[in-house]
């Protein structure tokens, strides 16, 4: 289901009359830097719930930071939703009634089919949405973080429903690509498989690693090696982003955790039983499909 | 039972006869071209199994490289064993009958409770063994991978049984600071309780989170980011010196992945039910573990 589309019909370039972007977090406040930094619309407009946030978006001189999500939305012909995944379906039944008619939606939610059926259930057949998922972001959250660069080279993928019209599919990957994104066209819940197994699987793991290392007699913070913060670093990332980010896709993560506690378990019994052939192969199987990630696909 | 010896009566820089490099792998070359370059001695061997990594010793141009073990160790005055953990034993019993009388032999091991042991039952009384491990490396491994400047800044665990005096303890903590290490003094089961948490387990959890996310049907290498790199990095560590290391520290290791079970259970469970409390309890414990690696101590 997935390709990369690179079709010669969607141009280089987005550019947009009036940009507006809602929930401005890493994501958010990344996608209006560098949407502001490229000039993709006339004039801009950005909201967040949080003051602090809003204070932060000023500073930005990207635009109009407006007070409600009503005035931010209003004429613009792009909406760019990028608040939590958990608080999705709230944010487009609030974004409704004030969207123009002919307005384009996308979002930057890292689960698409939930967010792509409360998209459907929520706005009027009057505007058209696209969501979106780049692949982007990092531990560090907070429009304080957020940099023109972040989309730079990485992938985006861009998840139709099937009922928007080609149009308004390669309006969002040109838009997502001249933020500097890689797009990647998929389906949502084809979307959602990829992502429980490199993002959500990976990070309920990492999770769990940490507590379970803590929770070793002989854990020191000060022994920590840079073996220990890379397999845990994920870990650090935002909680209430990431709480509502697993249980969008609960039923894969779920589904991932318990080959992996299978796979932990036939690890712990080959070492109970010093069954060096049996850990080798583990290892050596494990080591192999590593390093397949970094080689050129 | 851990100290950072700083104590004023251990030199600086230590300074020997004859340095024998026992076994060339990336630690074994490394401590060559290290204490070649800061001429902690007047002459250099250096010995491994392997004729492919006996010419990239050549290659080094540091010291002579010997055919056989019992050349490599004759007449020297410290002896540095850096075989894989599981050929430790081996490598005594080979040496033993070749130690000139007197002579401080130290290893460079991952785990220290089995090679101190080893050491203990092989080595004549006549020379002094002292048990350490430098906590660097990587996961490439082999002499071509050797670098001067490995233990630069790197914790150093230095492990004695107890009974081999205070002189050859602290030569031993100078000669690996000489390298670059800061030293940390601490008995050898403390050694592997501390690693077993930091390291083994780790090691042991990234593996099989590889093959789990590999099991994942929506699995696909090319979209792996940096999240699932960077939690599986040490899962492209070579098996077979960590087939060694887990089965040598097997019984704290296997009690950590028992433990590593447990939690994950824990957050599948939450994820089945939707009880998003329950999973941002878990999501937030760790993220203030993970955040407490990075605080200075």
């Amino acid at each position: 289901m997935l390709s990369i589309n690179e079709g010669r019909s969607i141009p280089q370039m987005a550019h947009f009359q009036r940009i507006a972007v809602v929930g401005a977090g890493l994501i958010g406040g990344s996608v209006l830097l560098a949407a502001h930094r490229r000039r993709l619309a006339a004039e801009f407009r950005s909201w967040s719930r949080s003051e602090a946030a809003r204070e932060t978006l000023r500073g930005y001189g990207a635009g109009e930071v407006c007070a409600t999500e009503a005035e931010c939305v209003q004429d613009a012909d792009l909406v760019v939703v990028a608040t939590p995944v958990d608080a999705a379906a709230a944010t487009f039944r609030a974004l409704a009634p004030h969207l123009r008619p002919g307005c384009l939606v996308t979002d930057a939610g890292s689960v698409k089919a939930a967010v792509v059926a409360a998209a459907g259930a929520a706005l009027p057949n009057t505007v058209k949405f696209v969501g979106a998922h780049p692949m982007a972001g990092s531990e560090k959250a907070g429009a304080r973080h957020a940099d023109a660069s972040l989309f730079e080279r990485r992938t985006c993928y861009v998840t139709p429903a099937g009922t928007e019209g080609r149009g308004a599919v390669e309006r969002v990957h040109a838009f997502w690509r001249s933020l500097g994104c890689v797009t990647v066209e998929t389906d949502p819940e084809s979307h959602d498989a990829v992502v429980a197994a490199v993002s959500h699987l990976p990070h309920a793991a990492a999770a769990a690693l940490m507590l379970a290392v803590a929770d070793t007699p002989g854990f020191r913070a000060e022994a920590a090696g840079s073996g220990l913060r890379d397999a845990t670093r994920i870990a650090a990332g935002e909680e209430h982003l990431w709480v509502g980010i697993l249980l969008d896709n609960a039923g894969r993560v779920a589904a991932g955790l318990a080959v992996l506690e299978s796979r932990l378990t036939a690890l712990r019994t080959a070492l109970e039983r010093r069954d060096a052939d049996a850990v080798r192969r583990i290892l050596s199987e494990a080591r192999r499909i590593r390093q397949s990630l970094d080689r050129p696909a």
